[in-house]
């Protein structure tokens, strides 16, 4: 078994790299799209969906590859996590979030610390991070297990385009996009919104699993 | 087992969350585009197989995820749904598919309550529902069980650009669709035709599989 | 067991609807795409992609799923196809794709019958072509059985992009093309040094693959 | 078993094939994106995604599919490819991506013989070809088996997005590049600098691997 050390380590790390896919994809996007946004959103959603699938699969096994302090406090939450572990992963996730916005910014030669200054704000937005974060917990509870790391990519790329926040659904995903004044960036004070409007989503999304019970016997 | 009841909320919910998804990405994928129509279809159709794959998967197990009375009703025909849930399951897809129009529009900050203008007509077009939904038909009575979610997003994805009419291929897509006068709508006056192409196809689809025959034993 | 008549059904049915959606999309990529040719090839590609996973996986079982008489030709050669059925399955396939030139014109309100102006000839578009049918023979005989439908639907999306000819890598594709002055089309003089550079292909392909020897067991 | 002739023709042969799809989606992305470089991107990641999980299924089985000399000293490092037989498999990876360059530029009517011009170098660069090639070994190392090919095929596809310097990771690669003057091309000054970082890539991401420790059992 992978010792909890271990298993922070996975954590941070494949957090810093889903926040490198996502902020780097949205940067090479954006600088080779001409200005066609739709081009530049394409790109950022093609590399995050390839990107978070192997991720899940490679970190998985590990640690879980939440990546994400809403889906560990539901697993803790269920049990599935230690309630003692839910603050160290937390905390990597976080850590890990900013590292991979600045490792991002290495890569393109731009300054690594930032604070992004695009507001992300208004009932329109928090619905949808609410729709995306419910829906994303509704994918990692009901999936079929053996499925669960393509469909969860696959989810993100669909609300990617169908929320109009562009789905972060993840706490750390918009901490680690707060460090970054580019295409995926959300400003800091828009952060709070987000983070309350997933939390409710959490909320939703673990009621409505409830509601709709038990699947089938295949 | 999941009572009639499970599984009408399934199928609601998943309806609603399948047109939240088609009637949402084509919102975000017309605003972004610039005027190219081509990168706006090409949105919709990677938010829309994601997004269907991802349903399928979740709410198969549960009531089936038809989201469909074209399909609803094959089954009851073919004994595979009671015939007696024929009809409560039409109304809740059908419910369904309207509050997921609604969805979408809550979240881009859209008046909720539309009609679609966009009028979509013309043999062309009603050879193409009827092309589409006959396909849809061959793919669910004829694709490998396993792989039935992945290949029905995959043959929705193709007939996006293939048909003329973007392949609704779905009664309660074409009713929901009515609700939104955005990238994805169809006026309410278009509408009829449209569903009486796609019952056309839906058994024409039928008669394909029976003069088809039996596949070879595997 | 599928009787010939059911088999040459699913070869002609498949061959056109394969034809339908490499047609159709190409024409509705090129009218929606405002003059950029990329995003209507990427649009074609997606299209064919997720077409041609579909229709070889519901028409392998039935009849091999073909489409494609140099196929045909090196399974009758190796005797996977009976010899005396060769000519029917290619009789099949002609017919099956110019009939789904035609469906594809009727969806878009075109005239149903044309001919293409499109010339496509040159020792460039001929080492594609043969390029093409050598990979995609290779990629038929050395593919995991499991995985061979969605690989061939992979490598023809690959091959869209990376031969200069959009490989078409299929005589039955050249020959419906022909029928359609769109996108997809092909000139009929282009037609044999198309065809002529598929066979030489495939023979090249059945070489190769003998050249690599067999795979190691796994 | 294969002979150490088969593998190193599987070696050469698929390296020339994912060459020639780099190379050849390439050009026809530029030719036909009107100037939009974000459009031509997205094809050839497409392309390359599809081609390249082509190209690892067919000749997994066969050499490895290494196609890299990284990997493939990596795997003589792990003793899981022989000492001796490191040396041949770089040198039928350099041959082949010589002729694949070579062979895309005849499909395209292009001079076969070219040296880029393309300049690609600075920290950001290196940095991303660094973290491009310790993610590539990362996936190889730790993904599951059975879907080992198709998920080095999404990192890529991934890599080519959110790496700045769209992600080589492969010394034969640019070795391979530096003889096409079009859009994968790299100039030769700049090979050196890619190939060493990665070097210091694929050292990386074995050190993550091993300080990553084992996955749980499943």
């Amino acid at each position: 078994m992978p010792t909890l050390f271990h298993r922070l380590l996975g954590e941070a790390l494949g957090t810093a790299l889903l926040l490198a896919v996502v902020i780097g994809s949205g940067i090479m996007g954006e600088q080779l799209a001409g200005g066609n946004v739709a081009v530049a959103l394409l790109a950022n959603t093609l590399a995050t969906v390839f990107g978070l699938w192997v991720l899940i699969e490679l970190f998985g096994p590990l640690c879980g590859a939440h990546f994400n302090p809403a889906v560990s406090a539901v697993m803790a939450w269920r049990g599935e996590l230690s309630r003692t572990h839910l603050l160290p992963y937390v905390l990597a996730q976080l850590l890990g979030a900013m590292l991979g916005a600045w490792l991002a910014h290495t890569m393109f030669d731009l300054p690594v610390l930032q604070w992004s200054a695009k507001l992300r704000t208004g009932t329109g937005q928090w619905v949808a991070e609410a729709v995306a974060t419910a829906g994303l917990l509704l994918v990692i509870l009901r999936a079929p297990t053996a499925r669960v790391a393509p469909l969860v990519a696959a989810y993100i790329g669909a609300a990617y385009w169908f929320t109009a926040s562009t789905s972060f659904a993840n706490p750390a995903a918009a901490f680690g996009r707060m460090f970054s004044d580019t295409f995926a960036g959300i400003a800091p004070v828009s952060v709070p919104g987000f983070v309350a409007a997933q939390c409710v989503g959490a909320a939703l999304g673990v009621g409505l699993h409830r509601l709709l019970g038990p699947q089938a016997a295949r």
